[in-house]
């Protein structure tokens, strides 16, 4: 390893890892009461400091592509992995707005007397100390640093080994920006090694690290809960469907399903199985699968959905299961809700799926029924997003149940602690 | 084990656990959606089948504790694990006062128009399958299924096994209950064997229970927490503390630590350690001292607080970490606030901490800094009680950060999705 470490390396990997932990831990004390503009100062700086350092950083980053190339990495890591002038722009502009944000600290709410005549609200707070473990996206670094940061978190961050230079350099510019607004360092920190040992160790230091974030595959993710002592905000996979009920309107049937899937093809919100009640399925079929191969979309059906096309492609087992996020759409005829929330219970991923329907009935025992952490009525499962949803920012989409589920912002790396108050008040 | 068990057990208790498990997962699929007065008429029908029982159910606790005498239980484990009228009928006004709350599921709140046309909430849906391991409380037998059930989550419950005769007696009535009001028996299950390996299968059943809630001792709730593979509600102790600043008004002082150590000994939010600032600390602690003596209090004081009053006992370093449940106070005389908080977070649990003071600025940091699941001003640090702070019932306090913190009641045992309402919307 040439790559310049962090001050306080120590060659012993445990030693280092259990010092920036401890760091952290020191960091998050401070950056727990910084005032609002402390904190925004600092994300101004570094956004300075990243805008003062592009040649550095791209030089850093071809230094990562060199070895990319060399190693034969697939086209699509390359593509994330690079970065370039309008790259870097978009970090420095992702600071600005996470600055603009309310800051999510200290927010009292639900303040109300008791009949003892004490008054209890709930303060919210930040969690302490994030560790974010993420693939070989550089912009990862700004962003995951720029949310923590925000909610008063000290963060530990781990990116992918193919990024090591470009993520170190990017770590140099916020290391820059906190100095230069006179904040802690150590509030973010980026691990400088590209050592797999560094993970597994992460994962143990449950004394130091409050809540765990991983970013990235779902076999990743899948490793990571399953080794880490820390609790883990993950999200697993999108296998979102969209059901279009008997009383659906066509037409917002048409335009939520082209929309759902086409919109685009790699996110986690994109439609992988679009299930059609057998009442309505000769009525919408036809255009939706025509608007689907006009966007050169394979289509895979059941039975009966090919009974009704004979050109479909046939859906395996596998397929209902399958997050594709690719240009290819799962397409299964049922016999109406029952058997449509029967689906989506069993090969869905709990992420976000929609029913089009013009039933009150139905759409009110979709929405209740449906244990996905978003659930839709006659809106495209495009929408679960965290800027959509008004928050302002987004780290994940978790797909857990405990503390946060659904698009991750700001108040989702945040926690509420009780506040009481008395006027010399005792409890009788 | 001559013990009657469950339906469907079988002699393999890793086949009995799964089966429990499958049958709590089927069961929470359907008391999610249940309406209501469907929970509510189960309350009220376990309630009855009680009242119906006591009898066999006072012969059966007659059975746990004549094994109890035999084998020298402490006195107060004894003491706990008695069941008599008066307790028969505290468990079944519990039923009717949980059946009385507000149902939390379903409940939509943030409901607000995004610029893009859409309508983007949260609703409150139940966590799934809970599962509580306790010790030999039979009452806890009562209020966690009344809990899970009025929360639309099934529960596995886990008793003491000392409580073994008493819990399963409970848990006919329970069966019964469930049966007579047409709800789905599954829905609570208490597990039938004293075999401790029931519990450490019970932690690694993380596809069948979503939750798992220790109650008990802090040793018993340290070995779940390290052995879960599913996340854990816990609450380990409460080394709640009481800081009396030098601008307190002495009246409120020495009532609130009067009350904070002197309304109840045994209880996780009495007060175990009293810090008192130096500018203050002849003013108030003399009469502090009378009254903690006159309630037979054991006063363990620092080599200051000795200084002032000689016949105080010694703290050892041991002693700020203690959380005594019993009449003894550990006193401490700090130098000001920033001393407080110090000691706070080094020799704290995060449980409940309070500052007496009028000072505007000196309590707005206390509230900041004190990193607790209650931090309160100038009132005793006995409100930290989910009844007091009004959530209707409490399974629990949490000094957790994620998901629930402080006193947890039916909020904490549900989960919030997105909801989203659109009319044909399609993302741009």
């Amino acid at each position: 390893m040439s790559l310049a470490l962090p001050d306080g390396f120590d060659a012993d990997l445990g030693r280092y890892m259990t010092g920036l932990g401890r760091a952290a831990r020191d960091a998050a004390a401070i950056l727990a009461h910084a005032e609002p503009q402390q904190k925004n100062a600092a994300l101004g700086a570094i956004a300075r400091a990243l805008d003062a350092r592009r040649e550095f950083i791209l030089d850093e980053n071809r230094k990562d592509l060199a070895v990319a190339a060399g190693a034969q990495l697939a086209a699509a890591l390359t593509e994330r992995l690079e970065l370039n002038p309008a790259r870097i722009d978009a970090m420095i502009e992702g600071l600005e707005q996470v600055a603009a944000l309310a800051d999510p600290v200290g927010e009292i709410s639900e303040l109300r007397y008791r009949p003892s005549g004490i008054q209890v609200g709930k303060m919210r707070v930040p969690l302490g100390v994030i560790g974010i473990i993420y693939e070989s996206r550089p912009n990862v670094t700004v962003d995951a640093a720029a949310l923590c940061l925000k909610s008063g978190n000290a963060s530990i961050l781990r990116g992918g080994k193919e990024a090591l230079h470009s993520n170190q350099a990017i770590y140099q510019c916020i290391r820059q920006g906190l100095h230069d607004a006179g904040m802690v360092e150590a509030a973010v920190q980026v691990i400088g090694t590209a050592d797999r040992e560094a993970v597994g160790l992460m994962l143990q230091m449950d004394d130091a690290i409050d809540v765990i974030i991983p970013r990235g595959g779902k076999s990743l993710i899948e490793r990571i809960a399953g080794e880490s002592r820390i609790p883990v905000i993950k999200h697993l996979d999108g296998v979102c469907h969209v059901y279009i009920d008997g009383d659906a309107d066509p037409r917002k049937a048409v335009e939520i399903a082209d929309n759902a899937k086409n919109r685009r093809y790699g996110v986690c919100n994109a439609m992988e199985t679009l299930l059609v009640d057998a009442a309505i399925a000769a009525t919408v079929l036809p255009e939706i699968i025509a608007r689907m191969r006009a966007a050169g979309v394979e289509l895979r059906g059941c039975e009966r959905s090919r009974a009704l096309d004979a050109t479909l492609g046939k859906a395996s087992e596998d397929d209902w299961y399958t997050e594709y996020l690719a240009p290819i759409l799962a397409l299964r005829i049922v016999d109406g809700l029952e058997a449509a929330i029967e689906h989506i219970d069993r090969y869905g991923s709990r992420h976000t799926d929609a029913i089009v329907s013009e039933n009150y009935s139905r759409t009110r025992e979709f929405l209740r029924r449906v244990d996905s952490s978003s659930v839709m009525v006659n809106a495209s499962t495009g929408f679960a997003d965290g800027f959509e949803y008004g928050l302002g920012a987004e780290i994940g989409i978790s797909t857990d149940k405990l503390h946060a589920r659904g698009p991750v912002g700001l108040e989702g790396l945040t926690s509420q602690k009780y506040v009481v108050f008395g006027d010399g008040h005792v409890r009788r």
